[in-house]
């Protein structure tokens, strides 16, 4: 079958592997019918050293069952499924708690040791605790919205849960790529009454007020924090999701809670320690959040896109085949497409 | 009137000063009955450069109102109050949301701006906001413990709300001075079922224990992460009270936090980074606390005190006058004490 490998910083290449098979018994595999790049994939597209072997790219997929191993029960073969990014077993103690990303026996798509989903096919772990049918057909007009439920919305969402955001709150998400844009759906879906977005792209900011954004800053830095202070009577936000991940961004993110206040962090962070540790300290400021354990968020978030009430299927502004995957990864990380599906 | 100043690293005096008196109508002047050493006050005691006016030293007190100004109306003259190591205005949005120690007029006492009070009287602003009547007489047999209320009760308690410690919880308690004995009580009193307290002075590890520590962790470092580990399946505890505030302490309570676990933390810290940002983020551990808005915990705390269900006085080993208030640092830095109190 074919899959999208990366080879080292911006060598990307779809390449012909061993078909995806069954290994353990609680395995399923997946035809892919959605696949999509992630703004997390342009970290290695940007940075990773050279490998001969290379890493099987891509972590979110709707698919239809192919075959399942003899202990998976829940799913059958013919589903149409969504696929979190993360696989998990459902029945530990995490699992139980709704952290399905510590899983006991779980782990990630697309890295070293579980192939990815950007490809023809995909070995699902723990199928039965991973995997969620969908009620749809497979040519759904949805499937842009319930691919996201695979990630950017959950994700999104968590930032959101994590900085405690509810109704009344005043939010600032930092970040106009594909999660924070899903981070200002999922602030207006819990009730915030402000939510301003920080970003510096026409495009995506014009979406992110379609989405109910309500301020909008472009400026940077010192400057940006200003400008938000400025917005909330100089005391800052309730709550602030950060969705870069960057030291930068983590520093503005608590400059701009206000006392009291959270962050909400699910840019996946590229430094080993925290910036502004005093200032969250003194402001009692509350950071929180990390990989979004999408696949219990799934069943509260679904009903709100099979009715329509949230479109997060919009943050796909380019749609492409395998064979265009490179291109995509260039088209990302040049920010000519906010987020790039791919139909294998 | 006789107060104390340090006027650098080790160099602490009891001083003649001018008497404290009322300087805006919103104050009160209090004739301190009680006083104590903090183990925050020993950090300008080892690191404090040299300064020739000095730094008036003391955040806590129990006293008699002596004198208030045109504006204050709760308060009044012979009262026996409780003071806050922050003082607030009881008014603004911060202060309506508990957090009182982000008060908008707010500030600290012992500080450049606010003299202390380890001296014979203390100049509160924002009395009505700040001050707390107490309703026994100056002698009390309880005065230890309400003395606790002004400081490291209420933060040992803002430690364990802000690592969300609740009934059936696994806690570890990271220092074992007064504020993380406390946060021992404060633990057990918010129905913790396994308290682990790290920390290596058999005094205070006995009263630990008293206080309701069931396990005990005396190694450092790597080790002391794996034998909370041990005592805790594997996961590491639901909830980790920071009571240091140095750098190891801090990587060390987000690397004993379970995923999905929270850091309380008060100790106040040393360093402009967090370390181990990352590993907070894998995990989804929150990181929260601050200064503790004691002010707002005084009334939930006090029924217990005055009722003998918890016992925060017993962390003062020690109880001094004034004039060996230059004894009290020295044996508290040498952790020849615990906590010392102070009868000017």
């Amino acid at each position: 079958m074919r899959a999208t490998v990366l080879f080292g910083a911006g060598d990307v290449r779809i390449e012909n592997v061993p078909d995806a098979r069954l290994i353990e018994p609680t395995d399923a595999v997946v035809t892919v019918t959605r696949a999509c790049i992630c703004g997390s994939d342009l970290w290695p597209y940007r940075t990773m050293e050279h490998s001969d072997t290379g890493r099987r790219m891509g972590h979110e997929a709707i698919g239809v069952v192919e075959a399942v191993g003899a202990d998976v029960g829940a799913m059958k073969v013919g589903d149409l499924v969504v696929m979190p990014f993360a696989f998990s077993d459902g029945a530990c103690v995490f699992c139980h708690e709704g952290l399905q990303t510590s899983c006991v026996h779980g782990g990630f798509f697309g890295t070293v040791e579980v192939a990815g989903a950007q490809a023809e096919a995909v070995r699902v772990p723990q199928a039965d605790g991973t995997l969620f049918a969908l009620p749809v057909g497979k040519d759904d007009a949805l499937m842009p919205s319930l691919l996201t439920l695979s990630d950017v919305m959950g994700t999104g969402h968590h930032a959101a849960v994590a900085a405690k955001v509810g109704p009344g709150k005043t939010v600032a998400v930092i970040g106009d790529g594909a999660v924070g844009l899903c981070g200002v759906i999922a602030a207006r879906r819990l009730g915030a009454e402000q939510i301003i977005i920080l970003g510096r792209h026409a495009d995506r900011i014009a979406l992110a007020k379609e989405f109910g954004a309500t301020d909008v800053v472009s400026e940077q830095g010192q400057e940006a924090i200003e400008r938000v202070r400025d917005l909330t009577d100089g005391f800052g936000v309730h709550s602030v999701l950060e969705c870069v991940g960057l030291e930068q961004s983590m520093g503005s993110a608590i400059s701009i809670a206000r006392p009291g206040g959270a962050v909400g962090r699910v840019g996946v962070p590229q430094d080993e320690t925290m910036p502004t540790s005093q200032p969250a300290f003194y402001n009692n400021v509350t950071v929180s959040g990390g990989p979004a354990p999408v696949r219990a968020y799934i069943e509260e978030l679904l009903p709100d896109v099979l009715e329509g009430r949230i479109e997060p299927g919009r943050v796909f502004d380019r749609v492409i085949g395998l064979d265009e995957v490179p291109d995509g990864y260039r088209a990302m990380n040049e920010r000519e497409a906010i987020k790039v599906m791919v139909k294998p």
